[in-house]
């Protein structure tokens, strides 16, 4: 077996971690804080049981054949007329279909890096779109947010920005409005793509939300063409059903044609039958509808994971409460924390939570974990924090513990 | 707009045809014998619509949310099971569930390629394979079948092997059962990973099946689970519908297992719903009860295409009629024929070839059109020979034709 052709080097880097999450839904027992799944009893069944028979009975050669590779034209032209019901100016020359938010960041790494480039985030960031652009090479620098009058000049030494906007992944941390006014008035001083990756953008719990950095761009440009340096992402995943694996990219139409080409060459073209169920979705107002129930409870759930914290893991970590999104960040006192050796000790007692660091490759923020508040219910929650405080005990020792306790003091 | 990062350099090798194809099915009157589509009238409309609300009804979680990345579980061990019935020797850890045969050669293409790696193919060949791989920077090398004491050489040159041996796109050929039992003994005896892409392996009209490239590498090893080089790949969309995208990977579990690793991180899990229908419909039998349907369909057609280009179009190409697959392949028997002026002229007219240089980069073949006959009946082809004929005496005027045809004479 010698002979065979080693794997591609880019694969050594990668993590397991999200197929194992969501491998890992079928163990017994297990809360499962670590994914960014929704809730399931969310979902609209009985209506999307109907929509579906009713499109492949009524469109059958839709539903069932290829598609265009872009997306169908009726559901580009309603997302466009969805944004543009926001103020934001663009057509459907301006929208791509992607077959979930995943593919649309693929498909971004396929046509803007080449190997060497460098790709700038605010770290730590969204290990999956890390993951997602690995085969092409790219280096990485951290954009540092702090700095406002110095965005200008680390975009010019970026070839791609990539920002999650509103309640980061992992962070949960939301960019406030000045910070997004000076990183939009950098990318076109400096005409750099900035990836605006937004599966969040509607889960803001506390308040209006903010405008997008789509938003921000689009005023600045004229037409009702959008041609500016923001690509922006959204997703069906959080905001109706993650399984239909649905997502969009708004951008300049140029760079739509060439990640059309690219996802040409990555899967031909989307589900048919995902894209009329999507497009009945829409149009019968189904995001709309269902948004209230999720902000209700997801909200809820959000003081519970934060109240079951405080009970069980204050002694070991500190976090803010995020204002949106699905997670906690939850920030290990002691720098020293083993927190690999907890995500194991805790998968053993049954709570899966995710490790910080990876998606933290260059260690700017320490041990840590990201804590999901969105799958579990107040009981659940707090009996997974109660067995991450047992794996936090076997971990430390009570004298290391004490120690650390004194030091973090 | 100068600063903006420059497209990535594979895309400019890229071709346009497949989504010229797919997204010109709209275009009115218009005859597509260039695409690769099934007839739609096929399709099992009213089961899938019941199929499809069945499965949101009753496993709403499971048609929902999430799922593996490398498919669900219960879908891999019925594919396992179905190659098993045929008597290869596979259990689920040599499966993977891909969004479509496009996606399958993506992932193979990011796990086995890197750039300068060297991909051995028998020119021409499947264009959408060679689209996959350019992201990857592969060089290529035409694989001569005449020659089957020279392929153990060949391979050894080569890392990666890409094959179609149930008629071959574009060119309709099936690979006979002495080269394929010597690409077999090539490939185990270099240890070259080489893929079966197996689209339409099904599509046999003029008698059985010849066993394939995967089953006679598995006869070859022992125990249930296969460990040999062939890479195969099959899809639901020549079987049942497209529009699902699903398609399937049998191989190695190592390597199953890093393109799954390579899933991830291109678009996480593939749709569940459609992953759950053709689970149904592969346990009811669906795709046996079609496939007799099918082929009679097909069968009629491939003689009508044949029967009118023997009509309208035997002055300027000749071909062999193909024993199964959706293709017939035309070279041209001027040699010197401008076939892109007449895939332009054809479009003019009405109707929609394929031209062979897509398929051919080396220009091993000569200028070439790419024929379909599975998607329109009788009549429908009859006119699109018409028009192709018009179309020719358009782009080679008589005086030209008269030499053109005393040379090939």
């Amino acid at each position: 077996m010698t002979g065979r052709a080693e794997f591609a080097s880019w694969l050594e880097g990668t993590n397991d971690l999200t197929s194992r999450f969501v491998g890992s839904a079928g163990i017994a027992d297990l809360v499962n804080v670590a994914g960014g799944l929704p809730e399931p009893s969310l979902f609209p069944v009985e209506r999307l049981a109907m929509i579906a028979s009713d499109a492949i009975r009524n469109q059958p050669e839709l539903a069932l054949g290829y598609g265009p590779t872009g997306g169908m034209p009726e559901l580009r032209e309603e997302i466009a007329a969805r944004y543009r019901a926001r103020g934001i100016r663009i057509d459907a020359s301006n929208v791509l279909l992607t077959a979930s938010g995943t593919q649309a960041l693929d498909l971004a790494g396929k046509v803007l890096i080449e190997p060497g480039r460098r790709v700038a985030c605010d770290f730590p960031t969204y290990a999956g779109a890390m993951d997602a652009f690995r085969p092409r090479g790219p280096r990485y620098q951290h954009l540092d947010l702090s700095a406002p009058e110095k965005l200008g000049a680390a975009m010019e030494r970026a070839d791609l920005v990539y920002m999650i906007p509103n309640f980061s992944n992992p962070t949960g941390k939301l960019v406030d409005l000045e910070t997004r006014h000076a990183l939009v008035e950098a990318a076109h001083q400096s005409d750099t793509w900035m990836i605006e990756d937004d599966p969040y953008g509607a889960l803001y719990y506390d308040g209006p939300a903010l405008p997008g950095l789509l938003q921000l761009s689009a005023e600045r440009g004229e037409g009702d063409c959008y041609r500016g340096p923001v690509i922006h992402m959204g997703s069906l995943s959080k905001q109706l059903v993650p399984g239909l694996r649905v997502g969009w990219v708004i951008a300049a139409p140029e760079l739509i044609a060439k990640m059309s080409s690219a996802k040409q060459a990555t899967d031909l073209c989307s589900n048919s039958l995902a894209q009329l169920i999507t497009l009945a979705a829409f149009r019968e107002g189904m995001i709309e509808e269902l948004l209230p129930r999720s902000l209700a409870l997801y909200r809820e759930r959000r003081s519970a994971l934060a109240d079951a914290m405080e009970r069980h893991i204050s002694h070991w970590f500190e976090w803010e409460i995020p204002v949106g999104g699905m997670f906690i960040w939850a920030r290990a006192k002691d720098r020293a924390l083993d927190v690999e050796a907890v995500v194991e000790a805790g998968m053993k007692r049954g709570v899966l939570v995710g490790p910080g660091s990876a998606f933290d490759p260059m260690g700017l923020s320490g041990p840590a974990l990201r804590l999901n508040f969105t799958l579990n219910d107040p009981g659940k929650l707090d009996r997974a924090m109660e067995r991450l405080a047992d794996a936090l005990e076997e971990v430390t020792p009570t004298r290391q513990r004490r120690e650390s306790a004194v030091a973090a003091g």
